[in-house]
């Protein structure tokens, strides 16, 4: 890698935690500035503007996060086995840049404004959504799953009740909506298992 | 009303979609100095701080938005179908303040710093948890739901839910994630319902 690069995916990565944290009103370029050490000009050679650098600072805390919560999902098998462990990482993990999840966060700071962010945040929902989807359309395909079960309609439920009991878990200071809302999917995941043949 | 407190309660009306929409870093008295057509002592005059005029909004949004989504409950007989009508309500119903959910976007907006709006936060999902589990353990007294549900965990997790399907709603511009997370709670409040004695 260069070393306009390093110092490009240097700045990105201390941006990260400041956008996550403060949105994108709260945190200015004086703020970066002030975490990387680095003058108005040199943060303008790699960044032409401020909405460039929260874009590229959101992709990064949102690979992080999606790094932090996939990685060995690979090896649990079964669809409802693999819903309840990435409910479970969710619940579990907590994000790995500070600050709460940056999708949500982006998604609520940009929803009246920020063009750029939103189609950002639309992009990694819809990803999210289409993931989850498919492992649960797979779950229909072996029969693990009942065929009545609309892929869609679980993803998106899934997401909202993760995303909604991490903001009712961070507001409160304390992960008890988080472990609620996962008791509630597993009794949502049990009500859209197959019934067993005997 | 004096007039002086008139004029406080349309200064209140007229910041709260302009905290709801930009948050807190994103609306400055200016915006309210615009919107109101007050000078800033005349704005001084009546709130103390930014701080004091966040505080009072948001207590105006979330008041509209508690009043829009529970008139009518009282003449809804029996406690899943009080409940299926508060979350058709909020799913159906536009809030009255525009900008998305008030508790939701203070929430997050304030949830890395902004003591005074986060306990405000804090309190209103405090509260809104007891409206509903004081309805669920209502219907597991009358035998209408399982004596094994908890209150709080399915009150929360009805609270995640929507909000998380709001996020998912206003981000998409499209209804269809709230209306999945009603389906989803619609199957999670026929679990929990207590089987009809034969």
């Amino acid at each position: 890698m260069k070393k306009g690069d390093l110092t490009r995916q240097r700045i990105i990565a201390l941006a990260a935690p400041l956008f996550n944290r403060r949105g994108f009103d709260g945190c200015s370029m004086h703020d970066v500035m002030d975490a990387t050490g680095l003058e108005k000009g040199g943060l303008y050679r790699h960044f032409a503007s401020k909405q460039e650098l929260a874009a590229e600072a959101f992709l990064y805390s949102l690979d992080q996060a999606i790094k932090t919560r996939t990685d060995g999902l690979d090896h649990i098998p079964g669809a409802l086995s693999k819903l309840a462990w990435i409910i479970r990482r969710f619940v579990e993990t907590p994000g790995p840049v500070p600050g709460g999840c940056p999708l949500l966060n982006t998604a609520v700071d940009a929803d009246d404004g920020n063009p750029i962010l939103r189609k950002l945040a639309r992009k990694a929902f819809a990803d999210w959504k289409h993931r989850l989807a498919v492992i649960i359309a797979e779950g229909i395909q072996s029969g693990e799953i009942r065929r009545s079960t609309s892929p869609d309609q679980l993803a998106n439920t899934i997401i909202a009740a993760l995303e909604g009991g991490l903001v009712l878990s961070r507001i409160h200071g304390s992960r008890e909506a988080l472990k609620d809302v996962e008791a509630s999917l597993a009794l949502l995941l049990d009500s859209v298992a197959a019934p067993v043949r005997p």
